[in-house]
């Protein structure tokens, strides 16, 4: 029997109960979490510098680098204002943006099921040149595996990439501070609902589209303008819900957020409303949130809004140390509410 | 209707004669060259400073690195000597080494399929880690995807690297020259043929254990030494025929392999015989070619051979301006025949 003969010890760590993988292991929420405290932390922890960030810093060389990578498996592949390869790009693009690095190479890997249309392939390929030129980087290196048919969806895209980090502070959840102003980069819910729209081929009145697009522009000019960014997140699985709750419960603060200040496009909310979805935990792929102190709040909005991927930046919360690891939300209404991590999986292969 | 929605021009190049993805345009043969050429490099290429090479080189914060990337498919998962996670590691550290460089970083990612038994990736993830250590590299950053049953075959994993570059020499098939020696590592096949055995459940007298191995060791005492070493390239999908026959059309010269002089098992030989594979296009993993000038061929036989994975290495053949793009391999019984690249798909998903 192969399995028999295979190398490897068994890790003797429980996964929480579950004796299989389930969707939601890769929902960006509290089992995803789960899975990498309990079993990637323990056998890579030593070395990952900046476990629950979203990309490691390097020293290499006698540069300073930010490497980050990730899996695409959006379904479908094609969806409004934007597909799998303009997601491959600026998703790994804004993951060196929130290491406060300057994006420079990426690389690609394609899975692809046998039988894919070449077509779809000669239209992901020159879109993924083209959101990698807006977002100036170049993809050097790549491979291609095919799978047999049956066992894959098309295409499944991997990107790594490296960025060169220019500031010396430590841009990451433990740089969080009492005091802190959250700024959201701008309106939230539209890549989730855009693919959820694709997928489910529901016409809404006006057609929502995804927010992808590279953001590493309004960061580096945030830190090229010396403001003292703290930490910076990109809300993309689990949503701005999830996002802010891992960063509250690393950085062990309270990160209160202020609901009627979180900008949602009305067709966003109605389409949410409609389908039960809570745009907080909905995922953007063009989004994020920057720690800063209150003191920088409006320079670095100013900033921001000088960008068009950030025009509708807004302050959205502040960062106190009246509990641990608690995010809560002032609704519309007044009321006060918990937000929790995503704990199941709401949309799954949003990205 | 989703795609009438989505963005990106379509290419206009046409692919070979094929309107949808073969198995074997992932088989690293004629076909995944030509969708390279034709499709990726009219794209990328701009930036792709090294074609046809195992990894890209940057100049990055003042520091050359070499970048590199592969998605790993091989089914099954475990296999006799190994299994996809060291397979993961080795193969991205090998193709940091065949561009000179000096392994250090890695990134992870996993697209797993709904249901895999946890205990697979229980088995999966400390096997990564035990090779990464012996490997000397870091795993560093990583990411996690959950595909729905039936979307996958149990876990894929992507592995991307960050190497140093210490030498000053052009390590590629363009450094290539006539009078270079051909030096191989050790002994070929036995990757293919493990995996093989592994999935069609065959018995051979002794078992065919996997070569997957690191080799970066003896490729930096080989630059240590001072061996001007023209070109490397690990032997992986298509085997030594096809790496090869690439290497000999990218430097337009005329490669002489000499059969007897490429060791081979003789329980892989029988096996390779029984199922009508030829040795010289099943996958390796832990073994190399280096192009060095003749005279340096003995010192650098040498240096390899102080290594336990390259032990066998050997000079298996010479370089000459006899012909453009040419691979001839003179056959134990003095015949010569010209090897071409894998043209199909001899053992899809090998790695």
């Amino acid at each position: 029997m192969p399995t028999d003969l295979a190398s490897g010890a068994a890790c003797p760590v429980p996964i929480g109960d579950h004796t299989h993988v389930l969707l939601a292991h890769g929902g960006g929420g509290r089992l995803t979490n789960r899975l990498i405290d309990s079993l990637f932390l323990p056998a890579f922890g030593d070395s990952a510098v900046h476990a629950h960030h979203d990309g490691a810093h390097l020293h290499i060389g006698g540069a300073r680098l930010a490497f980050s990578t990730d899996s695409y498996v959006v379904r479908p592949m094609f969806f409004p204002g934007g597909d799998i390869g303009t997601l491959a790009i600026n998703g790994t693009v804004n993951d060196l943006a929130m290491c406060g690095a300057r994006p420079q190479f990426l690389s690609v890997g394609f899975v692809i099921e046998e039988g894919l249309p070449m077509e779809s392939l000669q239209r992901i390929v020159p879109s993924m040149r083209t959101t990698a030129r807006a977002a100036g980087v170049a993809v050097v290196t790549g491979d291609t595996k095919v799978v047999d048919r049956g066992k894959g969806d098309g295409v499944y895209v991997n990107t790594a990439g490296v960025g060169l980090i220019e500031h010396d502070g430590l841009i990451a959840p433990a740089s969080v501070r009492p005091g802190d102003a959250v700024l959201l980069s701008g309106d939230i819910g539209r890549h989730g609902m855009a693919v959820m729209a694709a997928r489910e081929g529901l016409q809404f009145e006006s057609a929502i589209e995804s927010d992808c697009a590279p953001v590493a522009a309004p960061v580096l000019a945030l830190l090229a303008a010396g403001i003292p960014v703290h930490c910076l997140r990109d809300l993309t699985r689990g949503g701005m819900a999830s996002a802010t709750v891992e960063i509250a419960e690393t950085a062990g603060l309270h990160i209160r957020l202020d609901e009627a200040a979180i900008p949602i496009r009305e067709d966003v909310r109605g389409a949410c409303e409609i389908l039960g979805f809570d745009p907080l935990y909905v995922a953007n792929e063009g989004r994020f949130i920057a720690f800063v102190p209150a003191d920088a709040a409006d320079r670095a909005l100013e900033v921001l809004r000088g960008f068009e991927v950030s025009r509708a930046a807004a302050l959205v919360g502040m960062v106190s140390d009246t509990s641990r690891g608690l995010v809560t939300l002032k609704s519309r209404i007044g009321a006060t509410r918990v937000v929790d991590m995503l704990s199941g999986e709401q949309l799954p292969r949003i990205c």
